[in-house]
């Protein structure tokens, strides 16, 4: 397995743990010299807090910080524009997306502002958030104000 | 007085409380039918937290919503990709901004995506963040990244 996607399957743990408390199954983690500095899943459930998106949360739990140089922020989805924003705004320079099936569409986004993106199609991603999807479409349409 | 005006002053009165606090002095304020739903203003450095910019911090006070539709958000500075990103991401119709002379450049992002821009060039707000920049110019350069 890759490094890349041995760190994808600490955010997809990220993600499961936010799916059994009931919340949107999205996670995320952020590497910086071959190690994680900081973890974080979506708690828009869990905490009523519509900015607390998976990429957030970990950027939250990362705390203050000078530089993002040399982190990549792995994601188990793609990020939306309140997450590609941020991205862009914190000068993150790589990005590792689980999938970009059940939701995507700000690659470009991120790729015409510098950001290296990689998309790793993963399966276990794809189907956790179809389930989600299927199980739970009000708070999905909420999560993404659809 | 005009009504933007007034709600703007809401805000600016968030961004003294956050200067007061010791942090970084940009306020907001989400307006709906005429009445201040939440109010925020950065924390980056009252809580650690590096996407508590002042949108993102009244958005989280607002809680969990289905909609934005009719919201206007106030904000003492024009904002940055991430809130940007945010503001387009939860499909928030309108935005008055305090001042873009010490910080903007993504109000045709907005305009772009059918936000609704308006710059009040106010004053107050300018002079609060030309001074917040002179005097702590460290973590302004923390807040956007420099």
């Amino acid at each position: 397995m890759s490094t890349d996607h041995s760190f994808l399957c600490e955010a997809i743990a990220e993600a499961e743990q936010g799916f059994a408390e009931g919340g949107v199954p999205i996670g995320a983690v952020l590497v910086e010299e071959g190690r994680v500095v900081a973890r974080g899943h979506n708690r828009r459930v869990q905490q009523g807090d519509p900015i607390a998106h998976g990429e957030m949360d970990c950027l939250r739990q990362a705390g203050r910080r000078a530089s993002y140089r040399g982190t990549t922020l792995y994601t188990t989805l793609s990020p939306c524009m309140m997450c590609a924003g941020t991205i862009v705004q914190f000068k993150i320079p790589r990005v590792v997306i689980g999938e970009n099936r059940s939701f995507g569409g700000n690659e470009e986004f991120l790729r015409a502002r510098g950001v290296e993106v990689l998309v790793l199609d993963d399966p276990r991603c794809l189907e956790l958030m179809l389930r989600f999807q299927r199980e739970k479409p009000a708070v999905w349409a909420e999560d993404i104000a659809e």
